[in-house]
């Protein structure tokens, strides 16, 4: 049995690696590389793989589990610099698919019923990633 | 190959486990514990697996699948109060979770063409499970 | 210039007239009479109109619109029922219309930047109202 | 007939004043005054009344409005800095109010069929805008 | 007071107008004048205004507004060609705009609680049309 | 790590296999056999699965892959008729399903970074199928 919490968030990010030069960033990121950065409503989905409880009905609390999200990512993130506000993602590019695995490793801890098993992040209604772990 | 129907259902709820006192519910359920009950639009996503019938170019007709759904579950749940009104819920305390559950116990052996491979039940747009039988 | 705030809470109701007898209720209502109620997650868009204010280019700071509705309407209405549970629905039959009638009297007095100009009331995605006063 | 057209771009923006200090600011615009700023999926809603043209059946081909709507307004805010990267925002502080307003002194005389009567500006899913002129 | 039903219909059109030739219509229509046709899933939104029934608590009942339109509308264009297969559009353009107009002309007189005081055609998510009667 | 990209195209079809006769066609596909056809604005979602590129953050760039989703599907199925104009659909019954196949094959040798793992298809919002190759 999964289960999903889907949550949102608001952040400014810009995809630029400062490894290589501004032609090599404007090749790779187009428009996403634009200096001054750009945002996102970003929407999240976490799910939590495990056995029903038959105390409760229920594999872990969607309250709880909401508020463990809000607390180790939400929290962080919202209204914010992906490039420059948030201390677990420094060095990191802002990429949805590194965002995910940044996610994961904040979230795996922090969840103790039930297992994390997928996170999907919506960059936008046209592009999304999923990670499921290694 | 797998195809699936969606599906909108409205009904009342409550999350109260009467073998364990108020304090022991208040604390589980919160506010889904209110006396009065709840409710939602409930969302259900039924996916069914199987090979193309080359004559029809279909795995099962979704027409068709979607009158099983309505006259096995939603008939049943629609305008109801899980709590109370639908005799093959008695018993069970109505999370999404044993929800999808005993819906696919109701769903599996109706649907004839193809095989019931999973059950996405939607409580809320934040709220949802997913079910692939055991 | 008209500002919206769009929320949404999960609510159980029934919908029957006590003044009728059971035959004109079920005529009426059909199966939204259940006896046992059924329930939504309703969607409400409130609307304030206004001139911006220049120094902070707003009409009302939504976060504080969005306070004033869970304070006055949500923290009331959500994960309740609407025929026992809520005293200033007292004597309503919650139909979508009369809870816009409703939401509206609490609503007007407690803004007090702007007016209120509009409430839409979603019951499902294929029903809603429109209230603007009267 | 009113035909409306519905586009989307990913913005950052922040909310901030400089004609007040760090004080005022924090309290009017309080996360969104976030110095790295924070970002949005806007989606914008275009109308523009008129009459049929009998001969196309159309008020005004909605390729050619979004065309215009692109050239005019996309092309220059979409993954860009609403702060600092938008020639014709320049001293706006963007909120949807004020980006509204901006939107339609560029697009109203860029129509040429029909008239623009109203802009919708979605900044989330929660808060949106309706401007309809002066 | 202003209640609403929305509802869905899939059918096949093409964009021509047969008193010009080839080439005005490639010029208006592009590839919406595919000889072959294209087809969208249309959402219908249809708007009665009138008094709240204190008895009812409703306006009309919604239920039946939707048999209503069921019955006028979508029986005779649902999973239609738009162009060859609808007695009372025969001779029209199928634009959005001329769709509402006919709508209109069909619904009008059959609802017999309120008043028909808006329609709302969206042939995409990006392109809809509003028509309030003349 | 999989990344999707989501786009949407609008064509007409007509469900019929010239193999059997008009009865055997209205039996199985019923209203979806109608001569003239019908239409849908279809939704695709293409998940491409790959490692992320240590130098650039992505498994593949989402807005190449929308170019390649767009040259090699869209602009051969958008505005088109599936039975009539699309070469690569000849003699293909156009359900659900099988466009799934189809596409996924069209898909699959031009997508050169990442390897393609699914394809979810939606015919409408209540009917959608997913493929993940043979």
């Amino acid at each position: 049995m999964i289960v999903t919490a889907k949550l949102g968030f608001s952040a400014a990010h810009r995809l630029h690696n400062p490894n290589f030069d501004a032609e090599w960033n404007r090749q790779k990121y187009d428009k996403c590389d634009n200096a001054g950065g750009h945002g996102h409503n970003y929407v999240i989905e976490v799910s939590v793989s495990g056995d029903i409880d038959p105390q409760t009905g229920m594999v872990i609390d969607l309250t709880k589990l909401k508020d463990i999200i809000r607390r180790e990512l939400l929290d962080h993130v919202d209204h914010r610099n992906l490039n420059s506000d948030v201390p677990f993602l420094g060095g990191v590019i802002p990429t949805a698919e590194n965002l995910a695995v940044s996610f994961w490793k904040r979230l795996s801890p922090a969840i103790d019923e039930g297992a994390l098993c997928q996170i999907v992040l919506h960059e936008t209604e046209k592009n999304s990633v999923v990670y499921r772990g290694e």
